[in-house]
């Protein structure tokens, strides 16, 4: 592989001292859950973008997302009860409808006439229910990033673990997979095809950054079905990201020397899409088989071997998980590295340009 | 009701990043314990206004309360021994009195002495320990708040619970009852009672502040023995508030139209009395019939019912929950926050006063 | 005995709100660890200094102790893999000798050459692996204090505990004895044996502290053999401190009136060495007799009696725990806090004089 960048962190640098603040980007679309976590009338509480809200699914099928505190004496909606498109708040029964407006005050006909809650443009779609954090009026459906390759006909399990680490320590471990050689050494067994493969980091006229890993002239795995027993593959591993940390994974096979459009066999795709719950812990969206094997394996390679390792890493960086903090500490760069730093380099241009 | 006063809380405010001191109010009586809690010659060991205390028995019946560091290696004197009406750290044995002197030095016949301890004036009333948090000279006993009602005849369990909130919101809590109607639904069943009821908040001039509460003509309740199936009441609830937190719940019944002084039964009253642990926990004082129900309704309506709710409001406020960093959130104001009003008010003009 | 030195601590003083530094000293060697805990190829992880370390034993039988986080990605090495004298990064495979220089780059024949661990001078002595924490070039073996009277020829259990406190608070505790006397009154039975002492602090040429405690013509101790039965003895303890924390306890006795040349047995000896891992918890290295009766009597003393002693200082104290912020606390002083005293002044002269 090419030319590494490579820089050194200080010596005695004490990380638990360093204090810099965390910083939302605003005008994006984030995921808030998938539409298989809200069961019928019942109201999800969680917290996003260290906000608490209340999210639930409206009569006609479509959802809204409210700040999950009364503004009376702050007590959590989502403890109250549904009434048709209104939650009465659990304390003193303040109702408010799902555009955050007070509809009943029940001590008197005179409604608070300024109560209300955020109710921020909510979208459902590709099965998840996103919402906008920024200025309403941006709040264009079309900026979702495109996950429409994962409404698949078969039966896919909606899955959502929460990371102890700030998303853009998760997003350096997704965008960069050349880590599965080491800490899922067990689980995926890649036996140096990483070694041997070759990377490249680029962008797209969408905005999207693409992190790019391709195998040639490699051994057919044994579980692709349709191709000879003794073939050789070509493989490719690209990861999209769009923000602030949405991510579609596709893994696709050809014949040795064969274009994309020959494939056997269907990539495979899967979403890893982050939204910060605070500064240092996220909700991961991702989607998997059905079934206890594939239940397992999840949570062997999610549980077992990333978390902790991004647990250890959160520990070390605290606040300079992000942005200029972040750089400040002198990260050895390598080449593998080229789409991680565009992703960086990415949301530190997003947060300038918000705070003006 | 009457004409409802309605603020906003503005849309995005970030509450954890809020930062206000809190502040406690000196020259007032709080409650310690309860005499109960303190059994023979032992050495309670309690937190309050963020300060730890060891409080004991005198030989005299009377009551002391010393700080709970020894000056020489600050170790808790309460881990010590009682000899008479001093006690012995358990460090290097240096002795201290009621007064908080200290009287014998192990190593040598020689006192030091300036070593001592803080012994803030102790009284014992209505079955509980007082002590006064300011200037020696101004604990006039007079000035504990009369809870004489609740000395009475028949057997009361006197209990305590450590609420995981700022006193202010467990105040807010007490002297509005409204919420009755819906955290205590299953509990109390009131069935719409205060929302048809009459209510008022205001102040005598002893500087009591009062919470009211009046039900007219009402079917009357199965267990208020002396009065017909059939007869029709009038009810009240008047909870009457001292600084800081020491509240009295009086409800009593008269046949519907009739003067209180013609009650077929004594009022029922309770204690409901704060003490500030930290700024984000207080000791709650109340007293109960004994028996497993009442101590089962006990645990069901303030640990499952109103303790949740209080935690979640304090984590929601943190130090907003005292102040002026309170109204700087903007709260919706109702009429039935009336009393809270006033008490919110008092509080910070006490220690508007206190700051001089 | 003599003249007793008395502060006091103000009243009202609010620990919690006091601020202050913690400042490790760094031209002196601590103990990391004892080679017993140090298994075969094992990669121990330890704070140390309030920063991550991983420790090893090399091929030649030396050790080698490097900086935890990986500069790449910030990720353990001590979750890595040895090979040979180095650690292969568990995250992207980066390798690193025992001088902290990496080797290998799995991803390019070209090796990120800024890319480094700190590695501090390290070497075994008296049983124990010692790390210098200051500049390299000043890295004297010979300044580690002379434990050599613990290689002792029986087989002893070298333990570790860890103290939820300050090192400052648990030497205060064993710098002074006398404690033993109240505190491990069960356990030790000392029967007044301190109050009735003689007690000195001084140092030595050589920048030692000592505190020694003397007992005259007391009864022989029942478990001391070789003296008759009806012997009266003379007993010394003397505890000898190095800095930062470094103290070994000496006790022996002889018949009363005699010298200690004359001493029947020789004298007892135990390290007792601190070596901070936070600003508020401490490695405490320290031998024992091998056998359950040994480690129950350990437990007893250590877990059970001091260590919730000191934690309750810790909680206490605070961030005062240290240099001149204990002083502002204005602590009683007494005789027997001889050295304890000249402890705290020479570690103060020492940050001052690193401080420049």
């Amino acid at each position: 592989m090419g030319l590494q960048l490579c820089f050194i962190l200080p010596a005695a640098i004490t990380f638990v001292t360093m204090e810099h603040g965390v910083t939302y980007i605003r005008n994006v679309w984030y995921m808030a859950a998938w539409e298989e976590e809200i069961e019928g009338d019942s109201l999800l509480a969680r917290r996003l973008l260290d906000k608490p809200w209340v999210i639930f699914r409206k009569a006609d099928g479509s959802y809204a997302m409210l700040g999950n505190l009364c503004p009376h004496r702050f007590a959590p909606l989502s403890q109250g009860r549904r009434k048709g498109d209104t939650i009465a708040c659990p304390y003193h029964g303040l109702e408010y409808d799902a555009a955050g407006l007070c509809t009943r005050n029940p001590f008197s006909d005179l409604i608070p006439p300024h109560a209300r809650v955020d109710a921020p443009p909510v979208v459902a779609r590709h099965r998840g229910v996103w919402f906008w954090a920024g200025d309403a009026d941006k709040a264009d459906p079309a900026l979702i990033p495109d996950f429409s390759a994962i409404e698949v006909e078969q039966p896919m399990v909606h899955g959502r673990t929460l990371f102890p680490a700030h998303y853009e320590i998760i997003t350096d471990n997704l965008i960069d997979l050349s880590h599965t050689e080491f800490i899922h050494e067990d689980s995926f067994r890649m036996n140096g095809k990483f070694l041997a493969g070759q990377y490249s980091g680029d962008e797209d006229e969408t905005g999207a950054i693409w992190s790019r890993w391709a195998f040639y002239d490699t051994p057919r795995p044994a579980w692709l079905y349709g191709v000879a027993a003794d073939a050789r593959m070509d493989e490719w591993l690209d990861m999209r990201w769009h923000a602030p940390a949405s991510m579609l994974l596709e893994v696709g096979f050809t014949l040795a020397g064969r274009p994309r459009e020959e494939a056997p066999v269907p990539a495979f795709v899967n979403p890893h899409i982050l939204t910060p719950e605070t500064a240092e812990t996220t909700h991961y969206f991702y989607t998997r088989q059905p079934g206890e094997e594939a239940e397992a394996m999840t949570r062997q390679v999610f549980e077992m071997e990333d978390l902790p390792m991004l647990e250890a890493i959160q520990h070390a960086l605290g606040a300079s998980a992000e942005g200029a903090a972040f750089w400040d500490l002198k990260p050895v760069v390598l080449n593998i590295d080229a789409a991680a730093v565009r992703v960086r380099r990415r949301l530190m241009k997003l947060r300038r340009e918000e705070a003006g």
